[in-house]
């Protein structure tokens, strides 16, 4: 049962699309001084899930974390805010419940931080919808929760192929040397990705024609490759006479305005932009239609980027901040005066006092953009997501975000954003997989290798044995770190066996996703959603259940040779070298140690189940459901779902069979 | 066996104080070109162990390292040099060797890193010694190589009891709120650290007698309570005239140089400091002596920070960068500008640059710093452990420093520098004890609970847990995060039966200690080193035995209720709520999953041995070894080391008896 209780006078933020009435009865299980503040005592033993993409275990308990959407590069321990906001939570304990906490504002969760037996969250203020969710188990809550939220974005069939992307191609030549050493290398790839080098002075919706020739015939050729070309999108639009998104924006009032009434500046990559009022229904629809200038030129897939918004700095700030380093670098420069030079350059980036400066236009009225903050990159992607709807009425189009909100998982997925080489992301991607599945959020998954830093070989093969189960499987890195294509690696058939695989397991995955999204399921899963009574099972933060047949166990430990398993059940061990290498055998219910090489693959099978396995193919295209067979316990059967990948509504395609 | 090859034309570094014979033979292992590179092809099962003061796991492998002592706060996966430099690895696998690579300046470690076949070690010149040591095993090729670098130092017995710092102890009666504090609680404590704020202005060998108008009498008063005060000396002395530490600096030329022949000029805490020429014998007398305007006071320990050396600044580079920020930022400021100037702000503190700007006088030639760099701060701590052998020769002084080399082990300690509290700051501490034992750095540990970001109870409570096997076992945090006294969490009762367990237990680890000391052995190793013939042993970076009977096993990651544990032959399993209320299970050979409750602690008693335990004292003063017990096995003694805990020489009164 869902109970929705209403505090002071909220911002609509449309991350709920079921009518509900507003409960009048108390809010149950949380004490709230209605002034924002809720509270909730905490056993030893219970557990808090949720809040999507943030730091720390599957099991929150022991931070503080900030819904505030924020370009932060840097994931680690301590950090509070990452790009998106989700505001659901599932305790599990002494009483089982979830809350979502709708607000479009700044919102503090704290878990356990300040007192270990008490959870506290606080919205900036008092207005905001709580929804309270009870059910059978966690895995009903979440149901329930995912139905009010509306279905989770379907991409296309193809956007489950494995994708190449690195900040640094700068010309059309550097694409075609991509595609040609994949090829060469006999390594499956489905997509390369443009970063901000494709256009013209980072002006979104052109191209660098000097460098980019002929964008249409490199798609095509690429298309010809079975190679879906992805191009980035960032929100702020340059400030360029006669550049046309700049002058239809202003002639039409559709950025956000400053205090005075002037539109707002803020300065990124282009230098100087404004920011599209994603708020506005019509400054939505015209930013949508701008997506035709590429689709036009073949393009069917798109990242949205930089849409916290990220600021670098805004103008004023960077004026007093100059006039301020002035005064403290003239005579000898004590320590107070060094730090608080650094820090003001240092805090320039990101300042959350720039997010005061400007407002929305919503039905006429002026709101403060730190209000409603977190709503920005998730109506960016509604503004694709729905202008594309018409451009391209008869398929589906790739789409993913950096910044989000709860609701945002209805118009396109979203990356996990920029990572680091570290081994330890690998975990902390892992970990963030079921509580973005809770927010709704199916279509995911990091930059694999690490985008930020220097990978190594053995990093991207223990990366790939892990992303290759996520349904966004992409290769992403920063400009100037190592370079990172899989045949920069010595063991390059190591790395291109991991991607094959993936194409074997395509059909599993997109039929399990497909399920996910039509029936508001997780595709990932803690162990103890699955077995509530095992208290082992609770403890577990790097196992997940994927769909219902599959267990993953990955290593992301440097130079581990094997790891510790826990197994709540009986499950088929499967180690594969290559989709037609491999060896299965029978575990019992326990904790296991399990030596795994570094070029192979590990995964589970459930008891009595089996998973489809295909034949890989080049890319997606050539995928060929007749080579399927199964691959698990010899009576199981499988239940798989298709659909023709392309259009809009899968239900209109779709196909189910029992193997 | 041990050899000597002499490259070029080697700056002594006193790292080693045996004298040898340069070997007439090729180098063996390793291939070089004969321009500072060395070579050599890593089987797949090779593990590289050493490297002392440096990220990532016991095995190197996989990384690339750089000796290149730096004040460095970020401990990350990407990081590639910390504070110190200790150029010692031990190579196991188809061959087993120790190497030296004993030269001043910097250094590169690749360890795998470019490729996973291929170990590249380089020096800057090709000006060094390398030594190479083979021997029956791991352990006799360590034996070997810390006899050549000389006893490591052995502190006095109270540094081995509980100590409290922190970065923001304002005044004397901050001091005495810790110490009134701390035993209200009840908790056992052997000192209290004085960080930088004791100073006037920062000056070294001041007192602020404002905001400590009397410290001999404050150091009096906490003797009486058992509590040493333990300050802080920093490498830069203060430009101010008439001061009397700058003043003979100046006029006995005991400063390093810049090119012109003036004294050069860095800033760190101080704002303007010149940096005291520890290479010059005459300077480090000097300096050396300066310590006993403390001593006078009743101080008996120091801590040397900043020396590696840190420098904030230099004035050229920041009028450099004044000017070019007025540059960039005048007009519309491009993203190139934008990170031109940030990155310039960012790149001021500790810009390798600088290292290149000033010179030591070595015996009347002026040798650049850059080429001696990592020398600094092992002569700094030699220049007050060989002061104060004369200004207190009656007694050990408390001795550790933050920078280090390979020879620094002699007259110090060291700590492991500016940790964060990070979950995962537990297990990089731990990791890196066998790697600082083998370069001779017996008397180290971590900032307990994390010194940069916010702790929290649960985090503290297993950082205890690890901590109080450590020899150096001091709770440490920076200004401005979380207070972390053991008596600000709830379950502070949790927190001091810890500490008091850590008390029982230091007849051990003194004893330990001695032995490992007076017999140039290792008091942590990796499991392998006991056991070189178990595979499983050798994957095992969560372990350490601590002596020849204990195994340590902490939690390491938070929320977690337990931990796998590899045991390579039967041990006990010690259960310990408080030094009185434990219990012992016996535990076979093999991988077991081990709960652990949050109040609890863990360790291994391994198998046939017992440990002497005694009840807890207050402090270590009141330690009473009447009322030794033997944990362990039945029928298991223990041979006891102990000393009086002061003798310079602990042979002079060392007590060899068998429990």
């Amino acid at each position: 049962m869902i109970k929705k209780y209403v505090f002071g006078t909220p911002f609509p933020t449309n991350a709920v699309v079921t009518e509900m009435e507003t409960a009048k009865d108390k809010l149950p299980f949380l004490e709230t001084d209605n002034q924002g503040t809720f509270n909730y005592a905490l056993s030893e033993n219970d557990i808090v899930y949720g809040l999507g993409e943030q730091i720390r275990g599957i099991n929150k308990r022991g931070w503080q974390y900030v819904s505030w959407n924020y370009d932060n590069p840097n994931h680690h321990e301590d950090t509070r805010s990452l790009y998106g906001s989700h505001n659901f939570i599932l305790i599990r304990g002494d009483v089982t419940f979830g809350a979502f906490f709708d607000y479009a504002g700044k919102m503090e969760f704290d878990i356990g931080y300040t007192r270990r037996d008490l959870m506290q969250i606080k919205a900036a203020k008092n207005d905001l919808v709580v929804y309270i969710i009870t059910g059978e188990n966690e895995k009903d809550i979440v149901k329930q929760f995912r139905k009010i939220i509306g279905r989770s974005y379907i991409p296309p069939f193809w956007a489950f192929g494995y994708g190449q992307s690195r900040w640094g191609y700068k010309t059309e030549q550097d694409i075609r040397e991509v595609a040609k050493r994949y090829q060469a290398a006999g390594i499956p790839l489905d997509s390369i990705y443009l970063d901000i080098d494709y256009m013209e002075r980072y002006k979104d919706f052109t191209v660098d024609t000097e460098r980019f020739p002929n964008l249409k015939a490199l798609a095509e050729d690429m298309k010809q490759q079975g190679i879906h070309l992805v191009p980035i999108i960032d929100a702020g639009v340059k400030i360029e006479k006669d550049y046309d998104v700049y002058e239809e924006g202003v002639q039409n009032n559709y950025f956000c305005k400053n205090a005075e009434g002037g539109d707002f500046v803020g300065a990124v990559w282009p230098g100087r932009v404004h920011f599209p009022d994603f708020l506005q229904p019509d400054a939505r629809k015209w930013f949508g239609k701008k997506y035709a200038v590429l689709t036009e030129q073949g393009i069917d897939g798109f990242w949205n980027d930089m849409n916290e918004p990220a600021i670098f700095y805004t103008e004023d700030r960077l004026a007093d901040t100059c006039a301020e380093i002035k005064k403290l670098t003239s005579g000898n420069m004590g320590i107070q005066e060094y730090f608080a030079f650094t820090g003001m350059v240092a805090g320039l980036n990101g300042n959350i006092g720039d997010y005061d400066k400007f407002y929305h236009n919503v039905d006429g009225k002026m709101v403060k953009h730190s209000e409603v903050h977190n709503l920005y990159g998730m109506n960016m992607t509604r503004s694709a997501f729905e202008a594309l709807q018409e451009i391209c009425p008869e398929k589906r189009t790739l789409f993913f975000s950096r910044s989000s909100y709860i609701g945002a998982h209805r118009y396109g997925g979203i990356w996990q954003g920029d990572n680091k080489s570290w081994w330890s992301h690998i975990l902390q991607s892992m970990q963030q997989l079921p509580a973005l599945n809770m927010a709704g959020f199916l279509f995911t998954g990091c930059d694999t290798g690490g985008f930020g830093c220097d990978t190594t070989e053995d990093l991207m093969l223990r990366w790939l044995q892990y992303s290759l189960f996520t349904p966004l499987f992409r290769n992403h890195a920063a400009d100037g770190t190592r370079e990172q294509e899989l045949y920069r690696f010595n063991n390059v058939a190591a790395a291109g066996e991991m991607v094959k695989i993936r194409y074997s397991l395509i059909p599993y995955l997109y039929s399990e996703f497909l399920k996910a999204a039509l029936h508001d399921e997780m595709m990932f899963r803690p162990l103890a959603f699955d077995f509530p009574e095992d208290a082992e099972a609770a403890q577990v933060e790097d196992q997940l259940f994927l769909g219902n047949e599959l267990m993953i166990a990955p290593i992301y430990k440097q130079n581990a040779q094997g790891r510790y398993v826990y197994l709540p059940e009986e499950m088929m061990l499967v180690r594969m070298k290559s989709y037609d290498n491999y060896e299965t055998e029978i575990l019992p219910k326990g904790h296991h140690y399990v030596p795994v090489a570094l070029d192979e693959l590990v995964f589970f099978i459930r008891n009595q189940k089996a998973i489809p396995f295909a034949e890989p193919a080049e890319s997606t295209a050539k995928t060929d459901l007749s080579t399927l067979r199964l691959l698990g316990y010899a009576d199981a059967s499988y239940e798989l779902y298709t659909d023709n990948g392309v259009s809009p509504d899968p239900e209109d395609s779709l196909s189910v069979s029992t193997l």
